[in-house]
């Protein structure tokens, strides 16, 4: 599908990704680069067989590769862009896996005028609780959902060679647009995030004095779970989609008070007919998550 | 350790309570009590061997045993100690199972004057998501807490066979004043379990036209795992805490307005320092969980 394959930040996601291209046939060869500080990790990478080789020079390792993937922080997006400009050949595809999609094509915008027909905005939606190319394993993708953002100046030979890698690796394709895609992530998985982060920090500090944590039980250690991501990676992510998160931080806000007026005035049908609600709408997600 | 145990609802937490007993020798004979619609569930208790017999009328089942359990919804717990209050015998203990402290206490207080010696109210914390005598098994205790919140008048002796047979059936017993039992887990389990009701509320009514929860992943189903619980059993611990539930959900809109707050400003090192406090923190309460 294609020669050689340049993963751009060889983590769980850049690792996975490459273990999955080389388990299926995808590539003949892979290069990965990462910044200097990088280093342990590249080495282990290529100790893994996850990359053939490595450099610390972007542009050396996507020179002569024909798919460049951008597995970095969104917020490392735009000088990954600026790394890449001197070398961008019309003849490779490039990709980002970003959570964000919005604030990606804007750091495209910044560097080239507009984002390249032949970058493809993707975002695989797939767990990245633990990190490093240690973690990587060739099956991150199977089964799992991978929203392309195209834009109006995408090419559709780009597109479809991305969508065939994807699907290859065992990812069910969807398009979205950027915008759709921005606001439907902060829903499912910005929210969510910032909620348990919340809610930790101040139980966390109420734990100092009182030692509530010895008596919570597995139901707080699954709701609480993704509280434990990575703390720079969220922070990028909710500063690149700020606008929507604050909406939507706010709705949630709004919501916990309708809940507080029925408990104050005692409507207690209501409150069940809210959590009974809750209860049908998680069985719908589970119905097809699980499928 | 007693002779006969009685259980007023054979459902997962008083099943469970019956196998361990009757697996670790903690009782000669299991008698059953529950309403004429739990009727099949009860049947299938016997069936199952979990208790060897049972009545629909409580006073009739708790005649004659040693150790009674109340293992019923908190908001039942008045209507059962006036079932009880006929043949409430002093060689007899009685404890209950329910998740608040505070309401069952007044509801004994309201039915007997004040709550009797020989009754332990008692909160095992173990997880209770499934329902019904199907999901018992006689391991749901051994390693979990155990919260005792005994009362100035509650008897030494009953608080002690109490204590026995907790730790008999593998659980760590703590004692906690009332009060503070309530408002310890309006935090680490009321609070969060509120809070994923009403997540799944507000995103379940934007899927309807949106289709959101297509893209959401594994965190999503772990942070909301806790809204698939027993609806009217969660609103009856909402009713009964609601003090405390309200004031922690007043205090948790006030968090999310720091962090809206730290958002809106560009406050990224603040929202940094908070998320890796939470981190911390939930690491601090899983050292504790797991160990």
């Amino acid at each position: 599908m294609f020669n050689r394959l340049c993963i751009i930040g060889v983590g769980l996601i850049g690792g996975s990704l490459g273990r999955a291209a080389r388990e299926r046939g995808l590539c003949l060869s892979i290069i990965g680069a990462g910044r200097e500080e990088d280093a342990e990790n590249l080495r282990k990478a290529k100790a893994l067989g996850v990359v053939d080789d490595y450099a610390f020079d972007i542009a050396e390792a996507a020179d002569g590769a024909d798919l460049v993937v951008m597995a970095v922080p969104v917020g490392a997006s735009e000088g990954v862009f600026r790394a890449l400009k001197s070398c961008w050949s019309a003849a490779a595809v490039y990709m980002d896996v970003g959570s964000i999609k919005g604030s990606v094509v804007e750091a495209a915008a910044r560097v080239f005028g507009e984002a390249p027909a032949n970058f493809v905005p993707a975002h695989p939606i797939a767990g990245a609780e633990k990190s490093g190319v240690e973690a990587s394993h060739a099956d991150l993708y199977r089964n799992k959902r991978v929203i392309l953002t195209p834009l109006p100046q995408t090419d559709a030979w780009a597109l479809g060679r991305v969508t065939a890698f994807w699907r290859a690796v065992g990812s069910e394709v969807s398009e979205m647009e950027v915008g759709h895609h921005d606001a439907v992530l902060a829903a499912t998985s910005h929210l969510p995030h910032v909620v348990a982060y919340a809610l930790v920090d101040m139980l966390g500090r109420r734990d100092e004095t009182e030692e509530i944590f010895k008596y919570a039980a597995g139901g707080f250690r699954d709701f609480t779970r993704i509280a434990s991501s990575d703390p720079q990676m969220w922070v990028d992510i909710c500063a690149a989609n700020r606008k929507e998160i604050v909406a939507l931080i706010r709705q949630f806000g709004d919501e916990l008070q309708k809940i507080t007026a029925m408990l104050e005035v005692g409507a207690l049908e209501q409150l069940y007919e809210t959590f009974c609600y809750a209860k049908r709408a998680r069985q719908r997600f589970l119905d097809q998550f699980e499928k």
